[in-house]
């Protein structure tokens, strides 16, 4: 099938540029000894987690139970959920998937690592743990050495827990090269001072994990980081782009839409909005635009309505009409993908594959 | 089972407030002697566009496809998709539906129109169109009276399309109410001048489809408007209640999350974000929070993270911990409800039912 005769919206994946990414990941890993563990989030795709793990990584990361039960039954084992489990319903599945694999989650509450520790604890599973520590993003995370100790103490108690190291996520890093030198500096030194505390204390750390895709290709450069957890590497986007974690020609995934109005002068109104897209803004410069439209730069993707996509075109040089065909790379490819059931692999102009988006949807 | 005791995140709709919204609206229409088609892009479940007709709506609005064909195999059979149906598969698959039930399209285009023309007539069907007008929202429409008879003029030509009126959206009725009294004159004139011309060239208006929820309280002062496609009256949100559409007390659906990390002082983060609520920004005021906490106003749910949902609890004077649950009213119910494969409806502290989500994922 050619990618011009799919119905659109229709996610198309670019696989020459998907594997480029893959690899050259997997290579920075491999040449910086680092353990790489790709968030699946971003695809929640089975076939590619397997992918990611045949091209050099060690285990993947999920966001919720629901993804984790996909991976684990398409036979991944080895398994971080980074996101604190909380509530008895919650904890109980996640001790029953502990039974099957190796699942580490991450926490930063005593409340939410008594909660786990009792339900592995009832059903006889260990599970792994890792602290969050906030390394400026100022979501999860403890902000200071001694409260990750106090908290790895008592993790250290829990039978049904097994501690193994920090985990952060430097979610604040999309800004210029210097400020994000100053900011790596903050951050190495609260690791630093972790670090030590820790091995004073005599507590081994096995997983320092840190980067995702806006800081992976500089993880070398965090003191003691031994893991990263890139996700959207895979596929890059809009916001990838803005921050210089990827080039354009690094982006694998677009959404190929139709024009279905040209009435409006300046305007030409496509068949994807936020229920196709999602509703993420773009992250840098003036924050404008939902997208980027490949074959035409000078078209804006002004605003979403649910299912229309108003493309200013003002600017453009191009003459608009009902039915023309356009692919458009969304400012935040992990929101997008979520938003459908299935996406296709392509190479050229050719429909290589179809991908049912497994764990999208999921409840718990 | 007690709302207590489902897993969060979870999507609850009150359905006493939901069923005095659908009769507001019924009685508003039957007082008006409109008629009333529901959008069900809101909700996207044909049990609730059933309870819609059942108390009085005409038939139904989607704005896609695989809604039409939901909803059709539920048992619907008159049903208006206002979206410009554009492509050889779509219309081939706009055809057949059309063989089944009554069925109309908006659309604003000859290429439209003679696409439409050509599957129904391949298929002998027989589909009805309304021609959508731009009132000053600026997406689809034509702008005035000329080119709307025109176009109507060419439908009327071709055998596999039944002219059957006008439509408009009034997507910029979100202001203040002086400024939508003139913007209802300047409607009121294009409306004015557009009946007059159909009327001197003889041919006949069985439909002017108007107002949304937005509008649709005032809908009996548009100047010749007989049907409205109200939508999210059926639950109503933050940006209903921020342009006096409706009252908070008339807000039914709401996202149970639990408090998941409390680290970050000032912060209490939830396990819902932009993959639960969508990420829709608010219409009003500052534009600020992406929804309101029902149980604590002093809260501002400032940012979504994919899984996670940034709460500002600085104002509260509760102290908020790990295991917390509360209920929060989404800025747009249609893209929150979209998210999810099942809500429930819930009466007192009782879920009474879940419902399917089943006109969600359509890829056409």
């Amino acid at each position: 099938m050619l990618i011009s005769e799919l119905e659109t919206p229709a996610v198309i994946v670019d696989l020459n540029v998907m594997e480029r990414n893959l690899s050259r990941m997997a290579e920075y890993c491999r040449q910086h000894q680092l353990l790489l563990r790709p968030h699946t989030k971003s695809h929640k795709i089975p076939e590619l987690a397997k992918r990611q793990i045949a091209s050099g990584a060690t285990g993947i990361t999920v966001a919720k139970l629901g993804e984790a039960e996909v991976m684990l039954n398409a036979g991944i084992t080895d398994i971080l959920i980074a996101y604190p489990i909380v509530g008895e319903e919650k904890t109980t599945h996640l001790a029953k998937l502990a039974e099957q694999a190796s699942i580490s989650v991450a926490l930063d509450s005593e409340e939410a690592a008594r909660g786990i520790n009792s339900a592995a604890t009832r059903q006889g599973a260990r599970i792994g743990v890792l602290i969050e520590m906030n390394v400026g993003f100022g979501r999860c995370g403890l902000g200071n050495e001694n409260d990750l100790l106090t908290l790895a103490q008592t993790i250290t108690t829990l039978p049904g827990l097994e501690f193994r190291g920090l985990m952060f996520f430097p979610g604040h890093f999309g800004v210029g090269p210097e400020q994000r030198a100053t900011l790596r500096m903050q951050v190495n030194g609260f690791l630093e001072r972790s670090l030590e505390i820790f091995e004073r204390a005599g507590l081994p750390l096995s997983i320092v994990s840190g980067g995702s895709t806006p800081t992976a290709y500089e993880s070398g450069l965090f003191h003691g980081v031994n893991e990263v957890r890139p996700g959207m590497y895979i596929f890059n986007d809009r916001n990838t782009v803005a921050i210089d974690a990827a080039s354009l020609e690094d982006c694998a995934l677009s959404v190929v839409v139709t024009v279905v109005s040209t009435a409006v002068s300046g305007r030409a109104i496509v068949d994807g909005g936020s229920k196709t897209f999602s509703y993420d803004r773009y992250q840098a410069g003036d924050g404008r635009g939902y997208g980027l439209v490949k074959e035409d730069t000078a078209v804006e993707v002004e605003r979403f309505s649910e299912e229309h996509g108003h493309l200013n075109v003002e600017r453009s040089e191009r003459r608009y009409r009902v039915g023309d065909r356009l692919s458009i790379i969304p400012n935040h490819v992990c929101t997008t993908v979520n938003m459908h059931d299935e996406i296709y692999g392509v190479r050229g102009d050719q429909v290589e594959t179809v991908w049912r988006v497994e764990a999208r949807g999921k409840v718990r």
